[in-house]
């Protein structure tokens, strides 16, 4: 079986389990299943709305983890501020070192996969109802993970959990699985026009 | 002098203060001034993302506020999770009863009113950080509020203070005085395909 037959079966698989959990749920007006969102495009805002959603959440009871591929590309604000919460927010800042630099691109490899056994055992993990997954994209864009391997962790995971991936380029199979795709554009940037990034808006 | 004038000539004077800060930080090799931010488009993540600017703010220590001039467009779990906070975040809840149904515009345009006035005390604090203007765009949308009026507000605020306005339609006036405008566009949904909204994603 190639990889596209096995990815069209899990997710066949996985449609399965939804159908059964909406069919049964429906005799009590309910169709709560987990969803998986992705936000992309090469505007604001992709991280910012994944930790949005981390709040409302929260608001909620909701228990959350959040792992950020590349260290350095989401705001220290959003972290300093959702390490207070340390009993509701996993928060995983991997990707440290990777070294676009040097192209070493073995060492990247492992760091990337290490960042990614941290997301599989939040995927598996029934108390979290809310995974976020900041930055993904890169490592998919740059071949440091595999997309089925991926897909495959998220689409095993806990039936009521939500899951949001974030970066510009996400791929179209990722595109496919998803339940919810946003493109965030950009439509006009201060940057362009010589500010400097602003402490509390941009990082 | 006609409103675009005036307009013209509020923007040159804020354009002129901002050169002036500017050119006085340039020697210390800091140009920060506060940013107007806008979100719009028919995608998703326009609110979440100004929400997780406000913990983006928080996480660096910077008082924010919060007006929403519709109730009930907004997260209530944003609204919960962030009400823990009440000496870091002064979070106001507006638009309490517009009548779309009945058609009252004048009781609206009170109500919207009200709003902004709560919104214009916000913008004249120095020691508020942020201001997120949740749904303003709806109110200008529907004339209940002058642009004008909401310009002169804005364009007179604290100069290190940042604004984020939400809402889908943002109207030109708006996205010409913005330093960065960003675009959310529904790519993909899972509601088209008859999913329920979901508690700690879509509210």
């Amino acid at each position: 079986m190639n990889e596209s037959s096995e990815r069209d079966t899990r997710h066949k698989a996985r449609m399965q389990r939804k159908k059964a959990v909406v069919d049964e749920k429906i005799a009590e007006a309910q169709d709560e299943y987990g969803l998986l969102l992705v936000h992309t495009g090469n505007g604001k805002g992709k991280s910012s709305s994944a930790f949005g959603m981390v709040a409302r959440a929260l608001g909620h009871g909701i228990k959350v983890g959040v792992v950020q591929f590349i260290k350095g590309a989401a705001s220290t604000g959003e972290e300093s501020f959702f390490r207070r919460f340390p009993d509701e927010v996993r928060y995983h800042v991997m990707g440290e070192g990777f070294t676009w630099e040097t192209q070493d691109r073995q060492r990247d490899i492992a760091k990337a996969k290490e960042a990614w056994n941290v997301a599989a055992q939040l995927l598996a993990d029934p108390d979290i109802g809310l995974v976020v997954l900041d930055e993904l994209n890169i490592a998919l864009k740059y071949g440091y993970l595999e997309l089925d391997t991926i897909l495959a962790d998220i689409e095993s995971r806990p039936l009521l959990q939500h899951v949001v991936v974030t970066g510009r380029g996400a791929p179209p199979g990722l595109i496919e699985a998803a339940d919810t795709v946003t493109e965030m554009s950009l439509v006009k940037h201060a940057f362009k026009s010589g500010v400097k990034a602003q402490k509390g808006v941009e990082f």
